[in-house]
């Protein structure tokens, strides 16, 4: 595809952003997650939201289909918001549902048809059986040439995995970092699903003596996560804690149109760029190392941006697994081919560090509700940029962020820039 | 809501459509059904089609989750399609997928994003056993509600229905009448899945006499449709041939910025008005013999277009059921409220009558792949407006025309104009 420079015919804000708890919930359907998250954002528009002035839904959700045997479920949700009658509709683009809802929800305020709309994600998994989830999710391979070779998606990113590792000599234990530093994100959130690592062990330290059994003596969170019986394989190298969780949950943001922003705020954040591509199945692909489509919705959201890598501050990637977190960071252009997974180890991308990912804790720590998802991440940034973020606030402004949202193994790839001007 | 007059930031035309054969096809899955739709897309634009000028793809499917258990269908179709990496994003409001992709392709030009825009719809269905296919439609109401009250579709038209006849006093045979006036033009449609009732009262002859049993008497086809034995009560007063049938099948629209249309063709169609509304699943709704969010959806396509009802020349409606034709042609306008039933009854609705309706065959002669029943909508009028619909062709010119496609019982309603200058 020959780069076309795109550019949107009006500005659009991002005014307001809120979401559920992530994490299983037995006692609360997609409709109620929704409803939690949509009142948190509106506690979170700054001058106040009147339902009334919002003009359509977008919903990013995976499979409501599979998961609550429910279709059409997005004018439910309208329904459940009390924004019946406006334009409800559901996006799906597998775990990328989110962050293309997102787009829907920047172009329809850019085509000049509304001025507000509320953008959703929602995703209900952890009512079933681990392995009817996995099957499920299987789903969204592909069915006629993938599933039916065994392949479930720890299966298919460890063939990434072991393919980066072949050809850039990285190991399990970069990824393992990944996987600490997104938990120890993850603990300084109070919507993540999964706290730190080192709280983990000991909590299993902790049960351990109570139940009267050998007492663990991991030295380090390392040690934890090299330990088979604590962090077992799941598809190697990807172990359990390179995999992010089953999560119900859901997020929401609110979009206007930049001429009215300040209706709702005086500080408004930009969405300057948008970036949408999408790809082959994984068996088609041409590399295993990288997400194509990642590269090319960045380097999308980039131009209409007029943005470098170099500029963003933060970003929240697409984590569903360790892997993924390293090829995105280069897919992006944050670090050269090869080189992700060397700077995950030091410390490159920490709270602190000089390219803070994933700071709400990511899939991996925060929780992973499929359609949810993208638009978690959106709730993170707006968090980061606005200084909401509480304790895990980064040490810097925020002027510029983006985010990564995946579908599948890269079939489809959203990528946005956030500026606070 | 209050009604807002809303505006596209740029003009839309349609430059070719193409659709596959509706009906039960045992050795073609959606893929293989999309592709047959767009290889005859790409024969009618006039002046030929460069698949790499196409810069998104939108897909409407209602479930291929639990049709073919395969989420993330739309990179898969970019990717059989020969379109991958331009952005391929799925949209689902149940049976109104179609149209509502149909109305995320205008909203996208409109924006400035994109000049050209493939519109797309699917559905594989056939394949299932009909009782396995009526669960998984069901699905599409409200599954909290309604399904465990024991609603299935049938049952949920079958109340408007026979809310419908208490408010205004039509019969039974007004909506038989429906149903033989969308068989007969389904007749002449090489696409659909079913012909006349006539036709198939000689074929049971026939077969009846092959056979050696008793021979059929029926005066008149509505001899037949009145017959139990022939056209068995589904859900009273629905009948068998008062629903539409299980189908596959997959459709096309091209969409491109008005500027460039003459690129593609010196006939270009220009979509002029576009509405979608929401509404409460049917359990919640005030009116069981109107669907409100049609209503919507129409007031705010016409205004847009700036256009009445009486100047629509043809429409295609939503007919899963042929008591949602006669609502449709109530909800938009064309007859008085409770004036649909007699008006169908005494012809207006005819091919050659002075408003036709579902001059394809509508969704229940021609078939209603779900996904793909919105964009086979497009796909007439622009053969009609074209003048390319062969034996079916209306006796008039059109050079303004009408689609209205229906989501579950109302839940959503997408509703476009289309305009021959």
């Amino acid at each position: 595809m020959p780069t076309r420079k795109r550019k949107l015919g009006r500005g659009v804000a991002l005014v307001g952003a809120g979401m559920s708890k992530f994490g299983a919930f037995k006692d609360k359907n997609s409709r109620e997650l929704m409803v939690e998250a949509y009142q948190e954002l509106q506690k979170n528009v700054d001058k106040g939201l009147n339902p009334k002035d919002i003009q359509a839904l977008y919903e990013g959700n995976g499979s409501s289909d599979l998961f609550e045997n429910q279709i059409h479920t997005a004018p439910i949700m309208a329904s459940w918001l009390g924004l019946v009658p406006i334009a409800a509709t559901r996006v799906e683009d597998a775990c990328a549902s989110g962050g293309v809802a997102l787009r829907q929800g920047v172009i329809a305020i850019a085509s000049g048809l509304y001025d507000v709309v509320l953008v959703t994600g929602v995703e209900k998994m952890a009512d079933l059986p681990t392995d009817k989830v996995t099957d499920i999710l299987a789903a969204a391979s592909d069915v006629v040439y993938e599933a039916p070779a065994g392949f479930t998606f720890p299966g298919l990113y460890a063939a990434m995995a072991t393919a980066y590792m072949a050809k850039y000599g990285a190991t399990p234990e970069d990824f393992m970092r990944v996987g600490i530093k997104n938990h120890s994100n993850g603990a300084l959130n109070p919507k993540a699903q999964f706290g730190s690592i080192s709280d983990l062990m000991k909590s299993r330290v902790a049960r351990a003596k109570e139940k009267g059994q050998p007492v663990p003596t991991w030295k380090d969170e390392m040690d934890f996560m090299r330990d088979p019986a604590a962090n077992p394989v799941v598809a190697w190298p990807m172990r359990l804690f390179d995999c992010s969780p089953i999560s119900d949950g859901a997020a929401c943001a609110l979009l206007v149109a930049e001429d009215i922003a300040r209706n709702f705020t005086d500080e408004p954040i930009h969405i300057i760029g948008s970036g949408q591509a999408s790809d082959h199945a994984l068996h088609e692909r041409a590399s295993l190392s990288s997400v194509y489509a990642a590269q090319l919705a960045g380097r999308e959201a980039y131009e209409m941006a007029g943005v470098k890598p170099a500029d963003i501050r933060i970003a929240e990637v697409h984590d569903c697994f360790t892997i993924a977190e390293v090829m995105a960071t280069e897919d992006l252009g944050f670090f050269a081919p090869g080189k992700g997974a060397a700077c995950a180890s030091e410390g490159y991308t920490k709270r602190d560090g000089p390219k803070p990912i994933n700071t709400s804790g990511g899939l991996k720590s925060k929780g992973h509700p499929v359609g949810a998802s993208g638009v978690g991440q959106v709730v993170e940034v707006w968090s980061q940029m606005r200084k909401k973020a509480g304790p895990r606030q980064v040490p810097v402004d925020v002027p510029l962020a983006l985010t990564h949202n995946v579908g599948a193994t890269g079939g489809t790839c959203a990528v946005h820039i956030f500026e606070r001007r």
